[in-house]
């Protein structure tokens, strides 16, 4: 066990949280994840109230552990706020917007307010809004991030908020990425595409085969499956894919693509229908180099945290 | 003291290798580096003959510990190496381009090979030159880099060429980033910005107040600087700068910079002769977040190496 502020404000066994990934964190993962000791965070996304009913139900009738939700802050409003808070969620996790406007109803309802931020400004704005847990999220993410690196940007962000307590994320995704995050002053590490590859997330098979075989110079940051979902985000992020030939045709012609989206659309639109990867988007972290094989999240878990204990100890034994 | 794989091949006190930052890195501030129990690396940078006599000797004048020089591998030639080797540095690091046409000739003087990488199959290449050691450079670096991020990059790295020891590079300032290079599996860290904000530093004092003053954000990797002054970096490789005027004028509009480099390219070494730093280039990492004053290079070594230990130590006792 590896105890730290984090594990101590949920009664964790081991300091990982799951990243809320849309569509991808169901209620079955997220549920697995706390199951196996972690935090696990269904990945409520833009807000969809339909899925977010039947992952939440899911994640609640299969665990009894503390367990959470995640929201794309710019893309949610109050009513969404409320639904997720109707089912009880250990921790509400926002991302990507100011937090303020939610932070004080959300812990009114006696759950937990994590704020994921990308730079030292929205560490702030995460304070202001009450968050008992800051994210740093490095830009070697998978999904949508800011411009940052992880290494030097959590102790810069431990600096700005201590006391509260900062979980590193982005390009973590094994126990030495754990055992880095704990040395940077973090107090444990949400993980995402890590868990993407395993056996409960939702999402196709044939995408999860991807991030296996892909490389980490293989992702990239774009904007065209935003442009081409027609997802208006706001300035500053964009999302980290694996490269794939729709971003070879639309990569560096945004505006193209924008003008083309009547037929673009629709395309893609099919191509999701198809399952077909080569146009629609697999989110995915740098970290798919140390992915090697698709397993269940409580395997995950478990190895994390005990690599991460080991090589902590190995360290300590390098001091002489 | 930290013992690892590069402590041990050097006989150094401390897993620390100044990163030779050109022009910036003289032999003044590498002696200091190493007479501090670290590796201190003249910055030789694109090889000028005059530059490297001086601060070789310079170097070779002030410690009797191990000390090496670095060179831009696409910039230089076997002329270069030879005039190196002439001086009995301890160790050669090579960065940027194919280090496999030098690396026997540098063996083959008793001196030991680094290689820096930015991506796997570079570690191969360096593999195959013969490294030493293996110094994984993430995107958050000063200076020139590549696009990967540290904390995904080094384990990666070191899966790729393991028994080789690998360094760490980019985002490290502090012991928090030492202490978290050796969690990733890395046998110490290279750091350059921390030792630009060193009282042996070439550069100008006002340049150093920058790097003190700036913020990660205030960062950003720009080909202008390489345009104007007129390096012909291959693909792939861009430069990590404190944002400034030029930037502001010129990124973005590299074509229009390219021509008009006639006026631009004399307006830019006058500003060099002024120290115009509004104009004038000055590289630094997204670690500026975590330098707040200029010191001694001895003084950072000392605090780096301690609080690192202090740091492994403190996360040792987070596992139950």
């Amino acid at each position: 066990m590896i105890e730290t502020g984090l594990t101590n404000l949920f009664a964790l066994r081991h300091p990982i949280v799951l990243a809320p990934m849309a569509g991808v964190s169901g209620g079955h993962l997220a549920a697995a994840v706390s199951n196996a000791g972690g935090l696990g965070l269904v990945g409520g996304g833009y807000g969809d109230p339909a899925w977010l009913r039947k992952e939440m139900f899911r994640a609640k009738e299969a665990t009894q552990q503390p367990w959470g939700v995640g929201l794309i802050t710019w893309a949610v409003d109050l009513g969404v706020i409320e639904l997720v808070l109707r089912y009880q969620p250990d921790a509400v996790m926002l991302s990507f917007g100011d937090p303020r406007p939610y932070g004080a109803i959300i812990k009114a309802a006696g759950c937990r307010l994590i704020c994921q931020v990308q730079d030292l400004d929205e560490a702030r704005l995460a304070q202001e809004a009450g968050a008992d847990i800051i994210v740093a999220q490095g830009t070697e993410a998978g999904g949508h991030g800011g411009g940052r690196a992880t290494l030097p940007l959590v102790p810069a962000v431990v600096d700005a908020v201590t006391p509260t307590p900062v979980l590193a994320a982005g390009g973590i995704a094994d126990g030495r990425g754990l055992a880095a995050a704990l040395a940077l002053g973090a107090h444990g590490a949400l993980i995402g595409t890590r868990f993407y590859a395993s056996t409960e997330a939702l999402g196709r098979q044939r995408a999860k085969q991807r991030i296996v075989a892909a490389r980490g110079h293989e992702t990239l940051r774009t904007r065209v499956f935003d442009i081409v979902r027609g997802y208006g985000w706001p300035q500053g992020y964009y999302g980290r894919a694996l490269h794939n030939e729709f971003v070879t045709r639309w990569g560096g012609r945004e505006e193209e693509l924008i003008e083309a989206l009547p037929i673009e659309r629709t395309a893609y639109h099919e191509a999701m229908g198809d399952g077909n990867l080569d146009t629609t988007v697999v989110w995915a972290g740098e970290a798919v180099d140390l992915i090697h094989s698709v397993e269940d999240a409580a395997t995950l878990v478990a190895r994390i945290s005990l690599d991460a204990e080991a090589r902590l100890g190995l360290c300590a034994r390098l001091v002489r």
